[in-house]
């Protein structure tokens, strides 16, 4: 086991019931206090730890990491130092604050120096993303757009169940949590007229989908195996896939999703490592009907029980939940997009970014996005204060939460937030 | 005019009739020699000249750089300074190497320190590249693709020629100029299997493309017209968008191509400037019917004159001349594809790639891919050791070459080349 996964350690940092962060999570995030400039923290309950203060009092002592690692306005550089150094580093936070260990908890000045209260400081975009690649892994999510747009007797395509589909997306718009987004303009065909028009998307959606950030891979022709792809995957963040609708369906054929996706996604600030998720591994779909090509096969459990939550919030209003699914509902899981995208060569860099795809689970209410939960708007969502929604309002927030749970350990996301203003 | 135009202009460095490189030229590169890091240079003849050098021996005084931007591996920090930091550096390059500008060519030593064959020079990725799109923007190319995959009466699909088309396109894998690639493998399924099947690509393929290069652009939410986009625009370069025909069939329905393109992408190392293409500006082709919807229109010569070549060269053999295509032929313009590419918000970033797309010419013999040229394979293409080429072959090398030409001045990109070496 990873040490600083053991479910009976306590930290001398309060951690509230329910709270996202015990010190089994220690996930990373780039942070900045109106005082100081962006560097690299980690949180334990509602106390944000800022590591390069660590670095500098100098407790991380024989570990590979120099000030410039920490002292950074992304995680970029931890990353580099790949699977056993960010592990080496998650352990020794993890000894630096147990109940056990009081070196650090018993020097006030320290702790005045690496402690901030969560409210005094803004989270900021933790990755310097390369590449962006948004796979369209769940079953249900594939199957209810099949039945939406074609045919519910033919609804996923033939190639669905041999490959993990995806798609390269946009890296330059990927924002952080709390950024808020304009309704984008763009060219759509309504059905009612004979030629496009420019106008703003009518149909705003989110998609509830989980993203992984990668170390540095192998050499351009190389592959990733499904066996291998566990050590190329540092963490993992909520991720909310804005998609303009109307102006992907005109838009879509024959290469694939463009404007109605890439004015914004939104991702969660804080990267749980896949470290921290381990104990929370289920086992997968069965995949032997079709039958999986033998590079896509793996063994053990890859997929991630992760419960997650969707809520759109109107302005001044409550939150209304619209969602509830789980990361486990996924027919592929990383190990196996890794080994695909790299089985004929391409090569993956730290630092790149790979999304789900819509997480839709089984059942009404486990639905991933608004085109599912209306059903194409024919079946509204009621809201707590009477209103209705197919899509998504203007001024209307949506946050999507996410969290692991298992023998008394919650390891949590926080959460992915954005308002949609009106168009420009 | 901009000064570094002049077609008078000659160089105190010899320029070999039909150079791609004489003094009106001055594109942007990367190169070592074998006792020296990566740095920043230009050409004239068969002349590189260390721009690293020239910045140190005092040559760029009150031009806004700084040493970083010339002692380094990419193009990057000059791009920072925008097209006003460039186009300033391309006049003061271009006085420096005129016939009337005596001072540098009469100092034996500076010109020892700023001179280098281009035969002692490895030439290396000038562009460290954040975003990378493709568009799909010639219509022989697009009619062509309609009428082989699906319908000669009805080959445009309807959107072509209201927007002009893109994806999102794999960064990691975009190889300079030299670089040879390995055969990739993948999933396929053949029309004579049940079931797809795993195995190298049998339809190898290039595609015929030009690339260019943007400098920063503006906030997300922002909009860049086609009026703005010259700004935005640094410089172009050769693009061979490698596709695997095979791989590519059967995996891009529905959200586009992935790994029968992201294997690897090549272009020709010299970035030539949008300034130095500027004399060979030409008129596009008509787009009233259909109209196109106001934020695509243009004023002015937007389309550029360039000549491009394809050859195959087999191991050990000579080149075969198998494609003659020209830039001009392209149904959208640059400045249509950044204002489409950003009509809805989605930002660009210093160093960001954007490809035509396939260039095809209205005849036979200007189809820009083997697609194209053996029509599906049915028509081999004929080489003169009297093999036959429906796709590329194991060792075939593929090149491409391009320039453009007027008032006897010949502004080229050299060439993008790459081998073809079989499956690993």
């Amino acid at each position: 086991m990873i040490q600083a996964n053991d479910p009976k350690l306590t930290s001398w940092i309060e951690v509230e019931k329910d709270s996202d962060f015990p010190i089994q999570n220690i996930p990373f995030g780039v942070f900045k206090t109106k005082d100081s400039a962006p560097r690299v923290g980690t949180r334990i309950g509602n106390k944000v730890i800022d590591l390069n203060a660590l670095f500098v009092l100098g407790y991380f002592k024989n570990l590979p990491f120099e000030g410039s690692d920490f002292n950074t306005s992304s995680l970029n550089n931890i990353m580099k130092k790949g699977k056993e150094g960010t592990r080496e580093l998650r352990n020794r936070i993890s000894k630096l604050f147990t109940s056990d260990f009081p070196d650090l908890k018993n020097n006030e000045q320290h702790v005045a120096q690496v402690l901030i209260d969560i409210d005094e400081v803004e989270m900021l975009m933790p990755v310097e993303i390369r590449d962006y690649t948004d796979f369209y892994s769940s079953e249900q999510h594939a199957y209810n757009v099949g039945c939406l747009f074609r045919d519910p007797n033919n609804a996923l395509l033939p190639n669905w169940k041999h490959i993990p589909v995806g798609y390269h997306g946009r890296a330059s718009s990927i924002i952080p949590s709390g950024q808020a987004i304009h309704r984008p303009k763009g060219q759509k065909k309504p059905p009612t007229e004979e030629v496009p028009v420019f106008g703003q998307s009518n149909l705003m959606d989110f998609e509830l989908e989980m993203a992984f950030f990668t170390y540095e891979g192998k050499p351009l022709g190389d592959h990733i195996t499904t066996a291998e792809a566990d050590d190329y995957i540092f963490g993992m963040a909520l991720f909310n896939d804005w998609s303009a609708r109307d102006i992907q369906g005109w838009e879509y054929v024959p290469l694939g999703p463009f404007l109605g996706k890439n004015f914004a996604s939104s991702i969660s600030c804080w990267i749980v490592t896949l470290d921290a998720l381990e104990p929370f591994r289920v086992a997968g779909p069965d995949q032997s009907n079709p039958k999986i090509l033998p590079y896509l096969e793996y063994a053990g459990n890859k997929h991630i029980d992760i419960n997650l939550d969707v809520f759109i919030q109107p302005e001044g209003g409550e939150e209304n939940c619209v969602c509830n699914s789980n990361y486990r509902h996924m027919y592929w899981n990383m190990n196996q997009q890794l080994a695909h995208h790299t089985v004929n060569g391409c090569n993956i860099n730290n630092g790149d970014c790979y999304a789900s795809g819509t997480i839709s689970g089984p059942n009404e209410g486990e639905y991933g996005s608004m085109l599912e939960i209306s059903w194409k708007g024919t079946k509204p969502f009621k809201m707590n204060d009477g209103t209705e929604r197919k899509f998504i309002n203007d001024n209307d927030t949506v946050i999507m939460r996410g969290y692991s749970e298992k023998d008394g350990v919650r390891i949590g996301f926080g959460e992915v937030s954005a308002k949609l203003l009106p168009a420009k």
